[in-house]
């Protein structure tokens, strides 16, 4: 059973659940509450060894635990509010006030950058695990919902794709990469920077032009699949549109596929758009100072159809998924 | 550095901290978000081997889980309206199919008896940890805060303090007890009752008749000096008032006091109201079945003196803290 198995099967409701509170529940980036206005919530959990090494900068891993997690609003056009942190940690890290000091500055720097206020947590011993749950606000016409794909939208992704999956491989020996290359690569994988600017102008742009939204953590082939699967569309994406950096470029074949299609970690927006936005989408593009590029198009035949030239590449990739 | 002292020392914002978004941030049970209507926000973290057994009855667990957060609402005077679920599983009980479901069972029942909807969540392979993120709404006039007691307050507890203490000795071998006090008192330890709706009434009357409250889950001693700190005040409390179980006052003095004054684990709440509010609380206490005792009153001398009779008593008791 694998990790949305696990979600759909124990934590799904039935028909003989209470009735919803919620506009929009489990299975979007986040779950939309109203309470006067929409409020935007999501949480995520990030566990040592899973996550990062034991041995990650605390500066880095504070920026990273809030950034994946003002990814999910991104991904929404949800406005940061707040946000909770309940975090785990072994005494000796407890102990630690230089750690601890280095780790809160990389979480509020990022916080401040976003004006999204820490309002309460739980601090407790035990292996390190940081979890936090954020709010953010929108108008919920605008949500870029991931079951908003339309037969005929253009596919796109932010940004270029793969580097934080090509930094992994080669701090874990697997290949080779020249200094700057790693240390590029390097700070996608530890530093990554939440689309929120990009997801709010995406918004502004919804429902008439953009419709459905993801952010990349698991890897664009599992991500995608969640689009087309709520959306119940499927989709053509051009294998040789996908962006990439210079070094993933370089790579073999199998590498760029595994790293840029499949890699997670990349935080960029993958979303729907109509055929005639893409004027919008350069001008957003322009503004924003982030690639926008055009990867593929929505179709009626359910599934995902990776495309080089006029072939079909069976490409048999997966998400990331945590019990596979 | 104690748990207290690692929040402040890390997670407190100094002068230089950008404007507050929240009606109330860090340091209350809820932090309170204003976003149309007032929306009350917690979030606790359980882990094994620190707030339960490997062994726990996960149905028991989903519960507790749960509980421990509604509680945080209880403690505000809001109303649940839903919460987001991060669990990170080792990959053994991730394959466990019954133990998981018991544990979704636990949880949902007490979820649906509150009308609390599940909206969200992150599942992740790991150590066993659950963090709950929870969200209420109230009238932020009526919000029973830390800092509102005023000199002159009687102190009430609700219901019987010190049981779930008094099983966890029990089940590690440090006393002895009869089956039936054990079953009564493991029962409070694993399936906690929050008292919301003993919230919500409470709420009611505030700020004319019921001024600070807070959930006792680190013990009284400790919970109540966050009231008396936040507050800037002093209490004197009657040891022979504090309510207990008979199994409980048969034990030797010392294991009386570790229980019922420094515990933790009871999710009643203590509270402070005006003395003319004795008829209501009684009435109150009436409606909702739940015994509510009064035990002290607030003084402007700061600190929490314990009295028997006419002696002062030095106990020396401190809350529960994850890191001292």
């Amino acid at each position: 059973m694998g990790e949305f198995d696990l979600i759909r099967r124990c934590f799904a409701r039935g028909p003989a659940a209470p009735a919803r509170r919620a506009l929009l529940g489990i299975g979007d980036d986040c779950a939309l509450l109203d309470v006067g206005a929409t409020l935007a919530v999501s949480t995520d959990m990030l566990v040592e060894g899973r996550h990062f090494f034991a041995d990650v900068d605390p500066r880095a891993l504070g920026h990273k635990c809030l950034a994946v997690n003002l990814s999910d609003l991104a991904a929404m056009g949800a406005e940061p509010l707040a946000f909770t942190l309940s975090i785990a940690l072994p005494p000796t890290r407890a102990a630690d006030q230089g750690w601890l000091d280095a780790f809160a500055r990389g979480l509020f720097d990022l916080a401040d950058a976003h004006a999204c206020e820490l309002i309460g947590g739980d601090t407790t011993a035990g292996p390190l695990v940081v979890s936090i749950a954020i709010f953010g606000r929108l108008d919920a016409r605008r949500a870029l919902r991931r079951d908003a794909a339309r037969v005929g939208d253009l596919v796109y992704v932010s940004g270029r794709l793969g580097d934080a999956a090509l930094a992994l491989r080669a701090l874990q020996g697997e290949i080779a990469l020249d200094r700057p290359a790693l240390a590029d690569a390097r700070a996608r994988l530890e530093w990554p920077a939440p689309r929120v600017a990009l997801g709010r102008a995406l918004s502004a742009c919804a429902p008439q032009s953009v419709h459905a939204a993801i952010d990349l953590s698991d890897g664009l082939a599992g991500d995608l699949a969640h689009i087309l699967e709520a959306s119940g569309v499927g989709a053509d994406i051009d294998l040789d549109a996908v962006p990439m950096s210079a070094a993933l470029a370089a790579q073999p074949e199998a590498v760029r596929a595994a790293c840029a299609l499949a890699g997670g970690d990349d935080y960029e927006l993958c979303f729907t758009a109509a055929p005639e936005a893409a004027t919008t989408m350069a001008r957003i593009a322009a503004e924003q100072g982030v690639p926008l590029t055009r990867i593929g198009h929505i179709v009626a035949d359910p599934g995902l159809r990776w495309r080089s030239g006029t072939e079909v590449r069976d490409l048999r990739l997966r998400g990331y998924d945590h019990f596979a």
